[in-house]
């Protein structure tokens, strides 16, 4: 079982933002069946092929203080064992349906999902729903899934410093909101992890009412409801969740920088971070505004960072920029650069600073404006011809108070942002004084102080 | 009401360490009631008059999620009434005894104190016992003290540069341990706090079983007994308290800044922060040579700071080290600098740098050692001609898992550290690669990154 966490929540964030398709609009139904569980069918017939998701409303930034982990270490032993599915035996159910399935877990959500035949979907909605409240967990099982996890953190964060090196940052950028703690837990913290706390986030936080499926593929809205009513309509409604309030932050008023020399790192690079609004914190156009500065500064060969500093200057080997807007709380703005060989890690940051505040003083011409939200909306329109991705927009979409109708106006509000709009969000949140930057640097490499 | 919660706190970590007298040593006396109440007794005839100090094993570390500031909040607050003492009349009551009364908290222990004349000290003890267990708080008092401990926070953190970067040094420097976050706490969860989370925090934490009575001064030991037997021991023994775990570190793996340019700045300055054991964590001898080792640096005009930096290179208006490992948990390994106008920051930092790299490489003098140890127990016995600060030598250690005897014998284990100990705690815990460092700058200054 391969369950990419970490790979799968790096491609969320780039696979963001993904809209509707514009013409026609998909005939997308939303249900919600009497135990509380929302339903979203999103009709896809261009192959016999049905992605089946189970979004449960909950993630790492829910974990325990001290457990941290646990929400995704609960997706672990998700595949552990139901009296119908003892330990070992889901996937091979889910394969025998002609399926394959997988599971990740970000800060804000816990998503297990399966690609399966068309006549294969109500075997599939079984098998969720029999896990969604009967996972068993025998004892026998915890030791050695904790110890897959702590497997899974050494490979994944400890023996790559720009993991580490992510981790920290992150510790850094947050100083209050559990943003700041890794998804996959603090090792010391990992370690601790036992089934009573695994039961435990699982009977707080898995249950029809906190559960959105989504289906899209070959399928008939009608009929999957019904499907869904003879599976997931049998399950026990949970008791009321409470709001999802986490921990907010202070203001942040220094900027800060983080560095990780290590002599596995062969090239010098930075990551700066901001913490920025996301969609569904951000006032009205915001978060759209940050979406088209991103694309400004990194979307294509045209974008500004590529034509300067790689075209132009010669001085990037690469530089981007990324917004996302997707997270239940805070947003993220990151820029990143390394540096051609020859050049400084120091000039490279100089001038993309430079184009920031080119943006800032200046703005963007409309024409750029234009042909950069012309191609926003565009590849959000191919990235759906992934189905999974398509499925993972409403996920997305609909787990942090958005609605259908909002992925179907998207590409108008896109639309409507305006150069001033763009200069305006630059200004009011990129601002240096409150610039979070990792340097990965080699060993050997002395940055100047 | 004058409660200077943040500069006691300070006060407490310069006035650190502070032993016993060392001939004839003090007869202290320490008794526990039967409801679990720890008793101790100094004796202290200088003058006439008694330091009564109640320690709770509880501070702002213990503060639940989401409610920082609140063990700091019922400090305010358990001035605000039982039913012997009404809002506003404890005070006036103390000063009725001849006595001075005050207060503070820090992230590890809530301590109420006064000096009094001997003759009052039962009736004192009679006070402090009745809030002890019979705080009130009429629901009028705490949207008040709020406004109080609010305007407290903009007067102490937010109008003064230095203690902004200082809060966010330390949320950089822990990336997991509550000592990231404010005594005080943030503003927007102290505007969160009621009446109902200080009387659960209240109702959890004090009870003569998590707190610590230290007398100092004109008292008779068994005379003090019988007092507090009288008052303290009619208090109901508290649950049991659960013990004090808190989130542990993950190891710091990256070296920080956190930077903040002011208007209200005019010199600019930075400090280096790391992570170090506490008394209570290190292993034998390393917070008696981490003591050792602050005072080479920074331990009078002969100290290599002051020698190397003010006097030699004359590129230091302040240059000085310390030490704190007073805490519960976590010590900390502070530099701090100050360049002389017309020299700059980074002249001075690298100029500490070497410092510190020649202690890690040449080691130190027998000379010097011995010179500074003595200086060091000297001090510390002068600073105990202050009665105060002897009472609260006592109540540090014995809240840290320290005793009586422990205080006694500081002098020798000071005596036995040795040249390599104090080069061995250099080299492995003041590494440039986990180093928290703050600039603190004036809005002109530019420093090269």
């Amino acid at each position: 079982m391969n369950r990419p966490t970490i790979a799968l929540v790096a491609a969320l964030v780039t696979a963001l933002p993904v809209a509707a398709q514009e013409s026609p609009p998909p005939a997308v139904s939303h249900f919600t069946l009497e135990n509380g569980l929302e339903l979203v069918v999103i009709p896809d017939r261009r192959a016999p092929v049905v992605t089946h998701m189970v979004w449960y409303r909950t993630g790492a930034a829910d974990d325990p203080a001290g457990q941290s982990g646990v929400a995704h270490f609960l997706e672990h032993l998700m595949f552990k064992g139901t009296a119908k599915y003892p330990a070992g035996t889901l996937e091979s159910a889910v394969n025998e349906l002609g399926g394959q399935l997988n599971a990740f877990t970000t800060p804000d959500i816990t998503v297990y999902f399966e690609t399966v035949p068309p006549d294969a979907l109500s075997d599939m909605m079984a098998i969720e729903a029999d896990r969604m409240r009967n996972l068993v967990l025998p004892e026998e099982v915890i030791d050695a899934e904790r110890s897959v996890v702590l497997d899974e953190r050494r490979q994944r964060v400890e023996s790559q410093p720009g993991s580490i090196l992510a981790e920290q940052v992150s510790a850094t950028l947050f100083q209050n909101h559990p943003y700041r703690i890794p998804v996959i837990g603090w090792a010391h913290e990992i370690e601790t992890l036992g089934r009573d706390d695994a039961l435990s986030f699982y009977g707080q936080h898995y249950a029809p009412n906190n559960a959105l499926v989504i289906v899209a593929g070959d399928v008939d809205a009608e009929a999957v409801k019904q499907m869904a009513e003879q599976s997931y309509g049998k399950v026990e409604r949970g008791p009321d969740l409470p709001p999802r309030q986490r921990l907010q932050e202070p203001p942040a008023q220094t900027s800060r920088t983080v560095t990780l020399h290590d002599a596995r790192v062969s090239l010098p690079s930075f990551t700066r971070h901001w913490v920025v609004p996301s969609y569904r914190q951000a006032e009205a156009g915001e978060g759209e505004a940050l979406d088209v500065l991103s694309a400004i500064l990194s979307d294509g060969p045209q974008s500004r960072l590529y034509q300067a500093l790689v075209v132009k200057a010669g001085i990037a080997a690469q530089a981007r920029a990324s917004y996302d807007g997707s997270a239940f709380d805070y947003g993220r703005f990151v820029l990143y650069g390394a540096p051609r060989p020859g050049t400084t890690l120091e000039a490279l940051e100089d001038a993309i600073n430079a184009e920031i505040d080119g943006i800032i003083a200046n703005g963007i011409s409309e024409a750029e404006l234009d042909r950069v939200k012309t191609h926003l909306i565009r590849s959000t329109i191919f990235a759906q011809d992934d189905q999974v991705n398509l499925a993972q927009t409403y996920g997305i979409w609909l787990t942090t108070d958005r609605s259908i109708a909002d992925v179907a106006a998207w590409p108008d509000r896109i639309r409507a942002v305006t150069a001033d709009d763009v200069k305006a969000v630059a200004a009011k949140y990129l601002r240096p004084a409150t610039a979070v930057t990792g340097y990965l640097l080699p060993l050997a490499e002395e940055k100047t102080q």
